[in-house]
């Protein structure tokens, strides 16, 4: 049996606590500062207020300020934090870890650095002490994955990436369950790139459904398979360049992903997007999905980040963006630059 | 300008009438003896009841007997009869065909005959007077392209493909429109194939919901993205050993109409899936559709045909049925082996 310690008590970090229960194994959960209010239902083993489930009784809960202890002996360590946090964390957890771990990343986002737009693996590597680099192993998780699904029991299917496949393997050993299916790849890059960039795309997604509204129809459900195809393109398209394969597009931590996030009625880019399809701002847009307390929209933070990672490569002579990534493009526009959802989408269907 | 006709009145053959009468091409709507009901409506110049919207003052109707006058002296003539129609109409067109017209094709299915399971354009160019065969050009119309959405200039994406780029090239620039936008590509078994099969699939997506809401679950949004990325990889074996290009399964006519197959509320394959997933048997549910009038359930005629397709390609050892489409296989036992929903999932995910 493994010792494995979860970082973050949201919804995806808490989920995992259960197929690590039902195969025996021993869980920590730790919360960050903003999770205080989590652990405090939880301790009393009310359900988890994000995920509507009871967290299993032999889940051990460590508050912000004891994160040496929550660390300590594990196995195997799950970095479950939002992602523009992943930086932080990984910094402070550095001195505790022993070589020989895995490190697991569910987090999804690009960041931006003195080296360019990065993916989140790398900047854990970079933030790993020196002589640890080559010791800890890092799997990053991907797929269609649903966190209340996966607390619940409903069947659940991920994908598990790692460099050294046998740490995947590993990893999967560990958390596979008849309702949590687990693949293996060693598609790293785009596995990451993936996952980062469905969250600015679903936004896109969002957009149909607010502009059908807008304009007094049923659907537009052309277009939105329209964007649906032409996003996966691009994804294909900047995942090819940066050293990914493509098949992991078009597999369940790309296509699957994506589908889920965009097609599912209560995610909150879809929803950002459709508000945006409405005729609303995106500072209107973000503002009254605050008031509903449904937290951070992923992919708009994402989108700058995609974009700017989209004009390095047509720096470097790989891509022609308006050609090429038109979407994207668009996305850029209607998010940092006024363009409104409608001209956006005319625009696009030029490039048809 | 071109003459153009379209044989068949239903959803997808009257809308289309809309972009080449936008065009400015002379275009005759010729009517199957089913469609006798909708000529009479649409004859008034009141909105047709499929499509919502009225068909231009220039489209001239055609009753089932005027079949030759319909076609006399058209340069395309379009197929937008229901598939299982497909064979009897080209045999009655054959003899009034000019050499040199090109044949649109935009029903989609699979057939069976002493042959095996082939595709529509097969079944077509069987038909052709033995001397026109290659004089006629076929090009196969596939894409997501819900026939009111087009029918209303919302914007639509269409692929046209033949083996002859040229004719894909004429058709293109005889129906194209600012709205309703063409790709062409020479991959016909591509996209033939992932016409037909979409329908099959998006039956299984629909079972997410019916069983939803059976277990008393909101969503098993999970288990639909599982579903949707298996149905992609199953489609693109499928194309792939019958010769087709995969990129096909992952463009427009691929991805992008199973998308709008498989999550468009009304498409009544998805609609017949829902109601097998609430445990209904596929005979109870395809006369609880036949209440609503809403027509074939293509997927369910074409599901027995793609498993049949299947064991060809098994017995030439071309693929292992139940390790490489499991998913084509457990649908297949809940259409015609009275297995329940739940147990084909349960089985599927086990193969994951």
């Amino acid at each position: 049996k493994m010792k494995v310690t979860i970082l973050g008590a949201g919804a995806m970090g808490s989920a995992l606590t259960i197929p690590l229960s039902d195969n025996g194994h021993t869980v920590n959960l730790w919360g960050t500062e903003y999770d205080a209010g989590i652990l405090r239902v939880i301790r009393k083993r009310d359900a988890h207020p994000r995920i509507g489930v009871k967290i299993p009784d032999r889940v051990h809960f460590f508050d912000a300020d004891q994160l040496r202890p929550a660390l300590n002996g594990s196995d195997i360590v799950v970095i479950a934090v939002s992602s523009n946090a992943v930086r932080a964390i990984t910094r402070r957890i550095a001195p505790y870890l022993k070589r020989n771990i895995i490190l697991m990343i569910v987090s999804k986002g690009l960041e931006e650095c003195s080296q360019g737009i990065i993916i989140l693996t790398d900047v854990i590597r970079n933030e790993l002490i020196k002589n640890l680099k080559d010791e800890i192993t890092i799997v990053a998780v991907g797929g269609p994955s649903i966190a209340s699904e996966l607390a619940k029991k409903l069947p659940t299917a991920a994908v598990y990436a790692s460099t050294e496949l046998e740490a995947a393997k590993i990893s999967r050993d560990t958390f596979v369950t008849p309702y949590y299916r687990i693949k293996i790849s060693s598609d790293v890059i785009g596995l990451e790139l993936s996952a980062a960039l469905k969250n600015v795309y679903a936004i896109a997604i969002g957009w149909c459904d607010g502009l059908a509204k807008e304009l007094g129809e049923k659907t537009l459900d052309n277009v939105k398979a329209l964007l649906f195809t032409q996003a996966l393109r691009e994804m294909a398209l900047i995942v090819k360049i940066m050293g990914g394969n493509v098949e992991t597009v078009y597999d369940l931590a790309g296509v699957g992903d994506f589908e889920v996030t965009s097609m599912s009625k209560e995610r909150r880019n879809r929803t950002f997007g459709e508000l945006l399809g409405c005729g609303l701002s995106p500072e209107r847009a973000l503002s009254e999905l605050e008031k509903t307390g449904r937290g951070v929209v992923e992919g708009y933070l994402t989108c700058d980040k995609a974009y700017k990672l989209a004009k390095e490569l047509e720096n470097r002579g790989e891509i022609n963006l308006s050609e090429q990534l038109p979407l994207l493009k668009e996305m850029y526009l209607v998010l940092f630059n006024s363009k409104r959802v409608k001209d956006a989408i005319s625009d696009f269907l030029r490039k048809i």
